[in-house]
């Protein structure tokens, strides 16, 4: 059998992977920032109808799954296999949501890496010939998120400026066998790297030395440099962890300063939203890279792109008894080519 | 390229991967049960001299993981993937063990299907030629999700005879392209099935309709039937759990008497021990797997095995919110003999 790895950590996938279809859904906010034009459906409010944020934000993921099913003329008997997961403890908005629709299903974890972690292995088990269509779906939900591991927003809590703005938002990616692209061509996996950070308000700095990780070994193993791409895109650094990749890429002697950008500083506009140092969530780069990035690659403004959506694995749990956070960072190499 | 797929769910893989070593750790309860012998590692405590119960179970896992490379002679270099996830929130126990150990992580979350979903996705992307070696391991710790899913453990809340005892123990399997067996010759991937139970002391009747669809599927993809099978292992069905399924396989046709039982209902003797209804968790479908089954698989007293770990996919807060309680099972074809 041939050799698809490359490398240490890169796959080649060699039957090229097509996301032929994507669907977004996002909070008020998020729809009076500068993407708006690009996302399927804006919320009027954060409850959609529904009794609870939590069951907002399944019902979020539910659509987006119905919307893309829509949107490529497919019924969900036609989808082999839905990777999701989000935030919430035991990834609820995902499990609720695959409750609603007949897709066997795979729940993943990867916290705001999952968008990327779910294309990772929905392409491999596409370039495999195990399946020949695959949703990929992740979500988070500002007040689901900020309640769970931070305090009740009733209680006002004072926000420090290197924290981020979770995102109300949901990303769905339908992957084939077939189609026209944007191809998925290589795939590069993390491993869980920690810096020693434990200020739950400075995630962005938590989790870049993992990007930065994964992106070097993307160029190690491929043999590609940052001109090789239009765009390389982190999932959700924001302006402190955006300054701190570029400076430890700089010192290992790659300028990303021309091509890279990070979707947490995209989504809002960061001073008259009043969201500090940018945006975060699974919902970051799964609404980003499915709404405004997409649509760039389809209208051919990006050939080439690195997706590389960024977590942090901690709890509130592990934050309690000292724990620092440690991050991870799949790769997911995107472009209008075949391999 | 040639179509894996059989029927509706089901993956043949043609290129037969082998679990080629395991490794289990288990708590003082589950050391003092029937199946002692089977397993590397009993604790003397719950605590293994950390500071926490939630510390104890990330280095059983870091442990466990660790253990399987030395009885395999691999480093953890030569391992491609982990894929990994527990019963915690957000998976600290996966996590932060992976953080211990240089392999690129896939984290999972499917509730106690874990064990059984990670050996789904590690062996397809070994037979699909994406990785040579791939450890799978999953874990629970009884006073980890006694305190995050019930009460306080020193509340000392009384327990209802169909709850089941959450196994304190971690198993993990080490997955390659060369070995000689047992192989993992079939997949079949669970839906989300939610019968409509809220008693969150009654998971194995939550998640018993779940392991039935996994199965009649199965069948139905494969076209086998029970006594093709010396054993159908579910997770963590427990007593009530277990009798469900075999009424519901009955009345579909479909006689498991002879060859089915449960990995919950082996682990301890439940009325010495005082579980109830059985066994519960990751960590229970892992380590009876990995300890007393791989035993049974490699000396030939049992052949072929069709293992279906089963999960509960809710949370605290989604009990809180009135929702009821889905369930998962995922299939894996196990067997001494290749496709």
């Amino acid at each position: 059998m041939e050799n698809k790895r490359m490398g240490k950590r890169t796959i080649k996938l060699v039957n090229s992977p097509s996301i032929i279809n994507t669907a977004t859904i996002v909070g008020p906010k998020e729809g009076d920032g500068p993407l708006r034009e690009y996302f399927d459906i804006i919320l009027e409010d954060d409850l959609w109808e529904q009794e609870s944020w939590e069951k907002c934000e399944k019902k979020m993921q539910e659509e987006a799954i119905r919307l893309v099913l829509t949107k490529a003329n497919l019924t969900e008997n036609e989808i082999d296999y839905l990777f999701s997961g989000d935030l919430l403890n035991q990834i609820i908005s995902s499990a609720y949501a695959a409750r609603q629709i007949s897709i066997p299903f795979f729940g993943l974890y990867g916290a705001c890496s999952t968008m990327s972690e779910s294309l990772s292995l929905g392409a491999m088990l596409i370039d495999g010939g195990f399946a020949n269509n695959i949703i990929c779906s992740t979500s988070s939900h500002f007040s689901t998120a900020e309640r769970q591991y931070r305090f009740p927003l009733e209680y006002g809590s004072q926000r420090p400026f290197s924290s981020q703005w979770t995102v109300t938002g949901c990303g769905a990616s339908l992957l084939s066998s077939s189609g026209e692209g944007p191809y998925i061509n290589y795939v590069t996996t993390g491993k869980v790297i920690d810096p020693g950070i434990n200020d739950v308000n400075n995630m962005g700095a938590a989790m870049a030395p993992a990007a930065v990780d994964t992106i070097m070994q993307h160029f190690k193993d491929t043999g590609f440099n940052p001109d090789d791409y239009d765009m390389i895109l982190t999932g959700d650094l924001g302006a402190v962890g955006k300054s701190v990749l570029l400076d430890i890429m700089d010192s290992q002697g790659y300028d990303l300063s021309k091509v890279y950008d990070d979707c947490g500083m995209k989504i809002f506009d960061n001073l008259r939203q009043d969201v500090h140092a940018g945006a975060s969530g699974c919902g970051c780069s799964a609404s980003v890279f499915n709404g405004y990035i997409y649509s760039e690659l389809k209208s051919r403004n990006i050939d080439k792109l690195l997706l590389v959506s960024t977590g942090a694995l901690h709890s509130s749990t592990s934050t309690l008894q000292g724990e620092t956070i440690p991050g991870i960072a799949h790769a997911v190499s995107i472009s209008n080519f075949k391999n």
